[in-house]
Order: structure tokens, then C-alpha cells, then sequence
């Protein structure tokens, strides 16, 4: 289905969609995170195939998002940990998750529910610097250093500089 | 490389996958946000094949996330404009683009800089609840009304449930 390499794209989204952007990647994270994180009980509860698995979670530790643990030496066994990068994902797919939750709930509700600390949590992206939810309208897009006219961002860098250019 | 729905799976972050999760799904709804928002204009802007861009944008006009707007009569000429749905995405694309920028840069810097305001937007998942960063160490899960013992989430219901569970 994917014939294009998004690692040489100069987009960071593009870049970030390369290492998580599978299928399946998401709801792997999402499972080792909430602590299924053992290859047999991976394959259990996502109804996956050994060997998609196992290559997705080659490529995820590859990419450093994830590292191998060995919890028993005989027979040796490893659970997966999330690296720090990983753990930056996190925040992220519970985003995704409440979106989910929005547009796309299931009858009956939310499947899981997160707390924070001892309240429900509402994740929603927020500027850093001021504190202010980060809207769609609120976001203005700028030429970075990195820009690049090439395929994945052909017309981007022109758009973003030139005049009349939107959302700026 | 699917071969499996994400739509009836018990898991928000499965369903949202499941509208947006494809390849280059995310990367038109960048460009559309940042005005290349003309089939045409997309296809160049990605590389991508008309067949494949008329695919997923169908894909997105059916799922409520875009929805087509003439913008000239004579020949007919369509945008692609986002619904509530799309631009309640943006936010979250744009915090997917800054973990890039953390951990994927290409040399030279962010493509694409975000301004909020008169400041850089620095895009952090917060708790609307309480404002503070909503981070991996912070959250735990807890089982929802909608959750389900079924392939995708065969194990989650359980051991969210459980005791010594994740997490919690």
C-alpha cells in the first residue's frame, strides 16, 4: 500500500508517521503502555499475526520507541518498554484516544477512561508557553530551517512563504 | 497490509485510527489545513497518485473529517474543507509534528514553525481539567462503560479491571 519512503520528507509529521504510522503501531503502544507488554499477550489481544507482530515491534525498537526487557532467564522472555520517546508518544494517543472518544465512541460509552491524578482526564493540546488550548484557529504555520521543496512538501515551503499565504 | 476493521473494535484510539490512520491520510490533512486544499495542488504537493489522493479523500468525505466546496462553476471546480470533526484533528497533528521535531528533526531544523498568537506555539497535551501536562507517568486507565473483551482489545477490559492492574 506504501510505496514512499515519509523518513526523507522534510515534515516532522511525515517523519513521526514513518516510525508510528503503521496500522497497527498505535494500538501496540497503546497496549504495552496500559502494560500488555509481552509478545504472547500482545498477539493475544489484538488478534495479530506472529509475524506482524514481530516486525512491528522490530521496527518500533529499531526506531527507539520502544526497548526489549528480559523479565526470566529460563526460558529467556522479554517484555517491551517504551523508551523516553516512547513515553512522548503517550500524551499523544490519548489525544487520539479523546477524539475517538468524540467522534467515533462505541454504544455504551467510552471504552477506557483515564484519570489524572484523582480527576478524569480531559486531554486537550494546549500551548506550552502561554497555557491556552491550542485550536485549529488560534495555530498560524511559518517557514521553518528544515524546509524542503520536495515530494511529501512540494508546494509547502512556497505556500508558507510566499504572499496571501493562509493561516498566517 | 489491513486485514482487519479498526471501525468495531472497543477502543477509540482503534476507531480513530480507522478514519485517519492510513499512510497519507494525516499528510492531506495537513496540507489541506495549510491551504492546498485543490486535488490537483495535492497531488503535487505529495507525489501522490490520483487514484490513491481520490481514494482516501472519498475516504475522508464519507467519515464526516472533510467535506468538498465549489469554488468555481464553469469548469466545476471543488475544495476540500474540514468539518468540526477534521478541525478538532488539527491540534493533535500539530502535536504529532513537535514529537517529530523532538525526535525526528531533519537537519536544519523544523520544516514548519507554529505560531500562536504572537508567540511560538509550543504544542503540549494538557488536562482541560486542571491545565497542568497531561505526561505518560501522570495518567492511569480505568475501565469504560463501552469496553469490550474482542479481538483488539481481548485482553484490555480484563486487566484494566483487574487487580494490580497497570497503571493505576
Amino acid at each position: 500500500m506504501r510505496q514512499t519512503s515519509f523518513a526523507d520528507m522534510h515534515c516532522s509529521l511525515a517523519r513521526t508517521l514513518e516510525v508510528v504510522g503503521d496500522w497497527w503501531t498505535p494500538l501496540i503502544l497503546r497496549d504495552i503502555y496500559l502494560g500488555i507488554d509481552r509478545f504472547a499477550d500482545l498477539a493475544t489481544d489484538l488478534g495479530l499475526s506472529r509475524n506482524l507482530l514481530t516486525e512491528r515491534l522490530t521496527t518500533l525498537v529499531d526506531n527507539g520507541i520502544l526497548r526489549r526487557e528480559r523479565y526470566r532467564d529460563r526460558p529467556p522472555r522479554d517484555r517491551y518498554v517504551l523508551t523516553d520517546a516512547g513515553l512522548d508518544l503517550v500524551p499523544i494517543l490519548v489525544a487520539l484516544t479523546a477524539w475517538g472518544d468524540r467522534w467515533r465512541s462505541p454504544d455504551g460509552g467510552p471504552p477506557i477512561q483515564f484519570r489524572h491524578g484523582e480527576h478524569r482526564a480531559k486531554p486537550t493540546v494546549a500551548c506550552g508557553t502561554c497555557g491556552e488550548p491550542l485550536t485549529a484557529d488560534r495555530i498560524t504555520a511559518h517557514p521553518g530551517p528544515g524546509g524542503r521543496e520536495a515530494p511529501g512538501t512540494m508546494l509547502i515551503a512556497r505556500r508558507l512563504a510566499g504572499p496571501g499565504r493562509p493561516h498566517s
